[in-house]
């Protein structure tokens, strides 16, 4: 733990820029000396097993995007607050010249044509790419550890999953290897590895980040997303990327309205500790579990039909749990998918009531601490579904939801997640710092 | 065969309406002495089965809107061709205050509250309703004997099937007791009882004429369409609900240039007389095998989702065939129902390069004239995909479709069929009026 952008934010590296203390160069080599540290160092050969935050480093690339921004800053372009940032990738994310590994065997060798469109938006902003972190294999799994790369390690106990599929981009924010990473979160993967991992995660509402050039999970319900160390960066870097596109904001002084939403079968202590944070909120019933059930039926069938080609072909080629997940998701029926859509929109006019009466819902973002790599298995069932369990209703109804840290439990982060109506994601953020400053 | 409207057009009707040669009473008059000849009428009891065309028939609500629009030709309203023109209504489409029976034990009973949007255009147009016409149950079927209300048979040969599923629509034209009757067409629901009754089916344009009010079978293949004896006829009646939408129209004198597009396994001279309609056109491939199969994934998942709860809650209300058909639907994955509409965008694009270099498709509407009632168990297997071999495509595909008569193999009516581009209907019936005039 603890590279060059532990405890450093967005707002600190943007003053040091502009005022001449650092430069992008600079920030950059500090960023390659973080990850080299960690993940090259012979060091830790045979000692401890490295995070493996990261698949591919573009130093040439990142270099020369640094050195340009350092030119414009100097000559009086300022493209921003993300304006010389080092910035981490997934790598589900094409950004042109650099491999997309998907996680897969079925994707080596393989390199991206052209940026994906947040990719473009980023570079826009002015930020920096250093390179492509590990991915959950397709993003198709909320444990990160199921990849042709091997597993990605929690910083906070090696020997723990990080969470995923955003995996390699939460530890790189993590271990302060980059101050900033762009995920993407379909049924939680930008807001399970947060949690597990102790940083902030924010998923934008559906459709407001596009995800062209990003390969597809399910498209209902996939969403490009936000990782870093603290909300403020988070809503730093959405505004860079997306603009301010809230629509509500309260009085300052005003308290928001919480509704706690009281998770069913998760670990007591966990809840424990986020219910701290909202003590007062009153809790209000909603079937996560039925919610669940229709995720899985979107994600079944749209995850199929874009792998069934794969399947088909070259079957040995993926990570036997994701094998095993899409034969079980293939025989999804369709008529269940279409029962899904209405039962989406009967749950998205049931929440947009409790979200005229409340300004904010919230719950932990898991219901567990990060647990063993390999443990799942045992504890929660081969696949899982007890991970997202509680972050993939809002994928469902495509609502802003932001997990950030609550505290720990047996020294492990735990998350919070709260959840606002479309276009009041300052809410969000407002919230959080206050909750964490 | 041969009740009062048989060989009156509608333009013949409008005329003698419109002279005071008789009036829009008069004509229901004859209207409910047709049906009752076929019927009601005790002659006919052991001796031949009687065709079974209508359900429901609404004496009083027609003689008040016969009334009505003979009031209103007096005081100068005219509304137009359909003005004081019986006509009847498939029985999954709801007319106010009548049954609504979907050829259903689900459905007994069922009274519908308000018209659907095809019979408030058709009141709008003047139009007077006679009653409701025998559906193959719930419109799931093209053979017209799976009904509660038993089958309805062919005038041309009373053992055989009408063809449905607008069966009784297609009979109470083809038998002369109205001139115009509504249907549905899913997969040929129109045009399969038009070919085997020996009149003329036409199919809009998807979504030009709503289907509000019409009970579903798969929303995303369901059109409403019209039986008349004649190509002209269906201009008049789609003219008179949609308006004149079509935007080409050839100069006159110009002919179409048509391809043929050829059939496989179809019965050799159901083919050779349509063909001699169309003897010049260049013959170009198309995979109507593989577009069926588009056809049925859809299909399958839209009726198992609108049927579901009815199979769960109360199975044994079901005709048999339907259950059974269901029961077979409901298993198709949702990975094939995504896979079908990137496959019918891939046709529709063959499609429309297709209707670049020519005006019109051209086909046989069915493989096979008028099989016996319960034969196709045998033949054509239980649930006769062949029925809609190749009718289905123009749904996929939402093109407008016409189906004419084009002769008669072994004393038995043969359907010609037609397709163009979207806009282009006035073509079809250009051409069907000048091959059948």
């Amino acid at each position: 733990m603890g590279g060059f952008f532990t405890g450093r934010s967005l707002a600190d590296l943007g003053r040091d820029l502009r005022s001449g203390d650092t430069t992008a160069a600079e920030l950059l080599a500090h960023a390659f000396a973080s990850i080299d540290a960690e993940e090259n160092s012979g060091e830790n050969t045979g000692e401890k097993p490295k995070l493996n935050a990261f698949v591919t480093l573009d130093r040439e690339g990142a270099e020369a995007a640094a050195k340009q921004a350092d030119n414009e800053l100097g000559s009086g372009v300022d493209r921003g607050p993300l304006h010389g940032v080092p910035v981490a990738v997934k790598d589900i994310i094409d950004v042109a010249g650099l491999p997309t590994g998907m996680g897969s065997a079925h994707f080596t060798g393989h390199v991206a044509g052209k940026d994906a469109a947040c990719v473009t938006m980023l570079r826009d902003a002015g930020a920096v790419i250093v390179g492509k972190t590990g991915t959950h294999e397709f993003a198709y799994g909320g444990s990160g550890d199921v990849s042709v790369n091997g597993p990605v390690r929690n910083p906070h106990d090696r020997e723990r999953m990080s969470g995923g599929s955003s995996s390699g981009s939460a530890v790189a924010v993590a271990a302060g290897m980059v101050p900033l990473a762009l995920g993407t979160d379909t049924g939680g993967s930008v807001r399970i590895p947060a949690a597990f991992c102790g940083i902030t995660g924010f998923k934008p509402p559906y459709g407001v980040i596009p995800t062209d050039g990003v390969f597809p999970l399910s498209p209902s319900l996939d969403h490009v997303g936000f990782l870093a160390a603290s909300a403020d960066d988070c809503r730093i870097a959405y505004h860079a990327l997306a603009g301010p596109a809230e629509a509500v904001s309260l009085p300052v002084g005003d308290t928001p309205r919480v509704a706690w939403i009281e998770p069913e079968s998760a670990d007591p202590d966990v809840v424990r500790t986020v219910r701290a944070l909202f003590s007062d909120a009153p809790a209000e019933p909603l079937d996560l579990f039925e919610l669940r059930r229709v995720f899985r039926a979107i994600q079944d069938c749209e995850a199929y039909d874009i792998h069934a080609d794969r399947v088909a072909a070259a079957p040995e080629l993926y990570q036997p749990p994701t094998l095993e997940r899409l034969e079980q998701a293939a025989p999804t029926p369709g008529w269940r998918y279409l029962r899904a859509f209405r039962e989406r929109g009967e749950f998205a006019r049931h929440v947009a009531g409790l979200l005229e009466r409340y300004d904010l819902l919230a719950l932990p973002t898991m219901m567990m601490t990060a647990p063993k790599i390999g443990e799942l298995e045992g504890a929660f069932g081969r696949h899982a579904p007890a991970l997202v369990a509680l972050t993939c209703a809002w994928n469902v109804l495509g609502l802003p939801a932001l997990s950030f840290p609550a505290g720990t439990v047996g020294g492990l982060p735990v998350g919070a997640q709260i959840i606002t109506r479309r276009g009041a994601e300052s809410l969000l953020f407002d919230t959080a710092a206050r909750l964490t400053g």
